[in-house]
């Protein structure tokens, strides 16, 4: 861990912003960047874009061609040891005959696991390891929990008033956030791997879930093309099969995923009580569909759920700001708690304004 | 408004923050900052302090000294044109022969209002108004409420959970908020010339609506010492006189102001309905008490009431990172909305994190 020099984190810092391209595109591989530099100047660097694409360090050994003999590779996750839909990095940076490698972190895919690093070393090549780690990381929540745990990683949106409330009294209601938190939502959607939401929303409001490129930020636009955009798999639980084709979610690309309790064709999770087991589920999108992060829009009863298994990694709430006066609906009525120790207690990790509406990101610490 | 430069700019910005010096200690006066400067080089400066004290050009006269002459003098608001507790400040500019003055403001004090200008035109002096007027209207938004309209300028508090609730459905309910944010209220207070609050919260709490030195930000505590320290007037609205002379809050140094529909003694307001009319409350407050600046501190029954009665220019809000769940008490469940056109619209002007909380302060935006 220690012995990094300015030039090692520069270079890792660059490693990790190239990563970051692949954010829309590399589900359900990870996003992983590579800088090659010879004493501190810059031979070689790529990034993954696309699973069966070539690897970061692929890209990076093609710019820096013979250069990157005796060179430095720095790299965001370890390189593979096997045979996918490409060949192994590590191989790669052998066959190159790169003097060193610099990690920011190891690869918990089972299938990598420190291979990557015993290849590398079997072959004489300096291996350091874990420069950066945190910030790596962050680049992968969904790759790295799905490969820790067997679950993806869930992000629950949910968008009240300031004083919490979703609607008034009476029902009424109506967007409550702008057009800026619309447009973060649906970049929040186009890097997930799939949109979860249950029949209840999609029917109520035809909502069809999907990522549209004219409503992305113009962040996400200058990022990627309208031909480049991947659709996030749309995961709708649907408990009473209330789901009928003519809904407009029928009506546009991508793939829907239907849960039920009664049914052979779709996931078919455990049931718990009268309700699908949201752990069953998950798991499931994990093991099957290959969903290692997970975008969840859906009502306070669904969002309360969720919070109660402990299943929410990350909460995106949007604060417009409005007072509505309570007696109304309120963001997680559903919680019903009665003891302030069961009281869900949550780490802020981002606060900023998106339009004229307020967003926070926390994260939910479980006791 | 036009012809300023840069050097302007820089001198009237040092004025600026020279004036926030006296934040903790003017009221009911403004604040006020002056910079003596010759060729944009600072030859005197100066700010008010306390009522009763110099002025912020009697200060940066008597730095300056006989190098005022022919200097420019920047001053955030209108000297003043009338013998008060200290000689007018205009004269003092004339005597101390300035070329020229300039000034962010006019002042709103119908015993300046123009006069100060007049004076120092009268004497061949140049005068320059408007210079980062914005910057220098937000040293005195109390001031200058009063001046404009005769009501003070009201900051109401509220804290709740990130789900709007201030306790649990059962009652139960805990300090929400942390630290960080509790002596951030603190500093509220000590800007404050008045804590406004009902018997009801007193009561309960047996809260003594006090500033309290020791719980203090260091950032404060640094800025005044325990001596220079002025309570704000604590006015409680009694309409059922139950306020008890055994009570925490006459325990403590500075005034207590009973406001009550029933009693000789006191405010005496408007009735309106069966409560105390807030409007007639709160200009009694400016007119006897001389109250320009109001930090309301109450339940969300008072909290609801000041915002149907457009009163509020100013919602401080503490949101603790924590999910309670609703059907709890709502955070302004009083305000009992029917129509999504009545929702209270607000601006948000500032959001941070204060220790692991959030404040928001945000402006009603009244239709």
């Amino acid at each position: 861990m220690t012995g990094f020099t300015a030039t090692d984190r520069s270079m890792m810092n660059r490693a990790i912003q190239l990563a970051k391209n692949g954010r829309f595109t590399t589900s359900p591989n990870p996003n992983v960047g590579c800088v090659i530099a010879v004493e501190g100047e810059i031979v070689g660097e790529g990034f993954h874009f696309k699973a069966g694409e070539g690897h970061a360090e692929v890209h990076a050994l093609a710019m820096a061609n013979d250069k990157a003999v005796g060179a430095t590779a720095y790299v965001t996750l370890e390189p593979c040891s096997h045979y996918g839909r490409t060949p192994p990095c590590a191989q790669g940076l052998i066959n190159a005959k790169v003097g060193r490698v610099i990690c920011a972190m190891s690869d918990p895919n089972p299938q990598v696991a420190g291979r990557g690093f015993d290849m590398l070393r079997a072959a004489g090549i300096e291996v350091q390891v874990g420069l950066m780690e945190q910030q790596a990381r962050a680049l992968n929540p969904g790759f790295l929990k799905k490969m820790e745990t067997g679950l993806p990683f869930v992000q629950l949106k949910m968008a009240s008033s300031l004083d919490g409330q979703t609607a008034l009294a009476n029902g009424q209601s109506q967007w409550i956030t702008g057009s800026n938190a619309r447009a973060d939502v649906q970049a929040f959607r186009a890097q997930s791997c799939a949109v979860l939401s249950t029949s209840q929303t999609v029917i109520e409001d035809n909502a069809s879930l999907n990522v549209r490129y004219s409503e992305l930020p113009s962040w996400v636009q200058e990022h990627i093309s309208e031909s480049q955009l991947r659709q996030p798999q749309r995961v709708i639980l649907d408990r009473q099969n209330r789901l009928s084709p003519e809904l407009k979610l029928y009506q546009c690309e991508g793939q829907v995923v239907r849960v039920s309790s009664h049914d052979a064709d779709v996931l078919a999770p455990e049931v718990a009580g009268q309700g699908i087991c949201l752990t069953s589920t998950l798991r499931k999108l994990a093991e099957k569909q290959n969903i290692n992060h997970v975008w969840v829009e859906a009502g306070a009863t669904l969002a309360a759920s969720f919070f109660k298994d402990k299943l929410v990694d990350e909460l995106v709430l949007y604060l417009a700001p409005k007072l509505m006066g309570a007696d109304g609906r309120g963001l997680i009525s559903a919680l019903g708690l009665s003891n302030m120790e069961d009281v869900i207690d949550l780490l802020v990790k981002d606060v900023r304004m998106v339009g004229k509406d307020i967003r926070i990101i926390a994260t939910p610490v479980y006791k």
